[in-house]
């Protein structure tokens, strides 16, 4: 057995970069044990050593200056785990071209410019490791290039924001409305006084983009993903789910098409029988659908400073080993050598639909309704209209919640309906307009 | 980008063998353009060709000598894909004595001789990829030795046979019995005409000894390892088991101690808020509890050709990269150089406890009962007794089932009550113990 030793740079010594250096630290003859790398954290760049000191890692360089790192000899890999789309770029950029290899976990950056620094890394001779991007402590990356090798993906479904699932797991479980269910999350240290980046879905989408663009290999332009989050949610939708079967989850999906891709975040109901509905509180889970394992999930931590700094470990020592540079070395979509992605527009989508109406109680109503699904094709699989608790003597007529299931039909042709409804003389308002996603198809044949 | 050719021979063409074949030959171009690995398959070694032949796979020569294979300068891999404890392991040994990486889905041989055979293969300059051995499709060893890399795996809870799993779904969803549950697992195909293997536990084990060894990094004996089926599990317990909030699934344990390991296969209860218990039909699944991920769970099809041969494909790709070689370098579990495991039997298992007891229905049966459990110092969490359906007016005093769910207690301890209880005059017969698993622990501070 030989032993390998493996310099290690940490920019960022935040959460995830102070996991992953104490991980570093502590498990060191361990992991060397095990695999056969011996880590050394060598240096740690950053602006406070604070997080450093709290810690206790002292063993390591501190200096300011990135310049001093990628002249050293000894620095094999550079961790970049400050974040965000400005300087982080600047720093895998000047780590790449001092022949370093660099882990990641900024998902945004490599949402937006995944392809682009993975080419630079390729023609320095080195690797960008990103485990840790995608679903925190979850080995997703590596099933996608490596454990499902021998498949063609036809469609990842993943549940990608933990603050997101664990809110909408207090609204399905307790019955909370969307702020207080945030409100729990925010005091849980779920989510960020500022959770906008997770609850508007845009988190969900940098880690869709960089999935698809490793299981499709293409290169999936970030602008082009239609996104929508689970901060206007109502819980009504949410109950009705429930009584219909079916959970609500925040679903990234990508659908490789004949003529192109199709990816989307959103709000989507999916039947209690899949498993991603089954997934709760802040764990993540990805499906993956390939055309020889059929349905693959994996499920873990998708969030916090030790599931994350799992992955980041993870791949410094599959760089150590030299494995990610072999994996790199024949896959163009781990070079950035791939091409644009053609993309479907997501109202081409066709899918099982969920609408909730407010229609006023008045003779007709309905018909007029149905009568528009029907104008456009579209069929209607169940109609659900309870009668209202307050049944009061007449006169008042509010209006009552009425749910309507629709069979498969074309986004396009759904939304323009409910722009018909929702044009009719104040009888009907639609309030919700959600799609169902059904278990994706799979040939094992 | 850069294109090696890695050339194949398929010893076994059954039906893993066959789908592998199916994979090699028509996606050769895709994973190539992938990968940047172009797999050829060159022999076939069988005693007949007509699975072969049903394929329309005519590419590769034929031939029934394994010496013809060995000597043949263009095979870096040969598949075993035979089974079985017999010619299996001659074939492989062969093999690795030419220097040829061998690829296997072989869980009873590795269970049995796979520190041997791992050590040889080292001592050959080569590597034995055994992804398909463990969970069909699912990349779970790859999640073992590379994804969660960073992580001393701490307890492994397997679902990994596909058969149990769905004659334990049939029961559980649709209260069939044991033998009906069976007969429809057998007339979906999803059941030997001799079921044993499979419902005895004895491939469950196999699959578990892998793991085990793998992640803890010790050469487990697979004699040492306890074996329950489901064979002798009474549909009675089932129905309980909802009720009180579990499904009952066969288990598949390793769990790693500070004096060592314990593993044993076993029909338990989960709690339903568990994702294993959420596992249904044919699907298996492997929940890891790492020291730095905690819980990650990978779910997939357990069985089957095509997703066996996924795996038996995606080592090919890996060897054919260089990706095995490098990780297996420094890994004293994949070159078979680790110690035998200190074994701790399961009698010092802790665990909490379900026990069906039919008592006689006459004052004092249950006093004698609790008075049993509280002088071995175990304590009742609850009791439950149904008042009998059919209440006749006295006289006959039939017993009726009491189901006894216990606080943790030692395994030994518990069977030694049973004893007692059994032992009592009459009054009461233990139908059955059934071990309650409660999530893992997880430390991720």
């Amino acid at each position: 057995m030989t032993t390998k030793s493996i310099g290690v740079a940490l920019v960022g010594c935040g959460t995830v970069g102070g996991a992953a250096a104490k991980i570093i630290v502590n498990d060191a003859r361990e992991i060397a044990a095990r695999t056969g790398v011996e880590l050394q954290l060598l240096h740690i760049v950053d602006r406070s050593y604070a997080h450093a000191d709290e810690l206790g890692i002292t063993e390591a360089a501190r200096t300011s200056d990135l310049a001093v790192v990628c002249a050293d000899p000894k620095v094999d890999v550079v961790l970049e785990l400050v974040g965000g789309l400005t300087v982080a770029k600047s720093i895998i950029e000047q780590a790449l071209r001092a022949g370093k290899h660099v882990v990641t976990a900024n998902k945004a950056l490599l949402a937006h410019h995944g392809a682009e620094l993975l080419a630079l890394a390729a023609e320095n001779g080195v690797c960008i490791g990103f485990e840790a991007s995608c679903g925190g402590g979850i080995p997703i990356i590596r099933a996608l290039y490596d454990g499902l090798a021998a498949n063609r993906i036809d469609a990842i479904y993943g549940i990608v924001n933990g603050t997101c699932n664990y809110i909408l797991t207090e609204m399905i479980h307790h019955g909370a409305d969307y702020p207080t269910a945030l409100a729990q999350a925010q005091k849980a240290g779920l989510a960020e006084a500022d959770p906008s980046l997770d609850v508007s879905g845009v988190d969900s989408a940098h880690k869709i983009a960089i999935m698809a663009s490793l299981a499709f290999g293409v290169d999936v332009e970030f602008d082009s993903i239609p996104v929508a989050g689970i901060d206007s949610l109502d819980l009504k939708d949410v109950l009705y789910a429930s009584r219909l079967g079916y959970a609500v989850k925040l679903l990234a999906i990508a659908d490789r098409r004949e003529n192109g891709v199709m990816l989307h975040v959103r709000p989507a109901f999916i039947a209690k029988e899949h498993p991603l509905a089954w997934v709760s509180g802040p764990f993540n889970a990805v499906s993956v659908y390939g055309s020889t394992t059929g349905h693959t999930m994996y499920y873990g931590r998708g969030a916090g400073g030790r599931p994350t700094g799992s992955a980041v470990v993870a791949d410094i020592v599959s760089l150590g080993l030299g494995a990610i540079p072999a994996v790199y070395r024949g896959s163009p979509a781990l070079r950035g050598a791939t091409k644009k992605a053609q993309v479907i527009p997501v109202s081409e989508l066709e899918s099982r639909y969920y609408l909730r109406i407010m229609v006023a109680d008045s003779p007709g109503a309905l018909a007029d309704i149905t009568g528009i699904f029907g104008r456009y094709g579209i069929s209607i699989a169940s109609v659900h209209q309870d009668e209202p608790a307050d049944s009061d003597n007449g006169g008042s007529a509010a209006p009552v919640p009425v749910v309507v299931v629709l069979h498969t039909a074309r986004e396009q042709d759904v939304l323009a309906a409910r722009d018909k409804i929702n044009a009719l003389e104040s009888t009907a308002e639609v309030s919700s307009v959600i799609a169902i996603v059904d278990e994706h198809e799979e040939d094992l044949s």
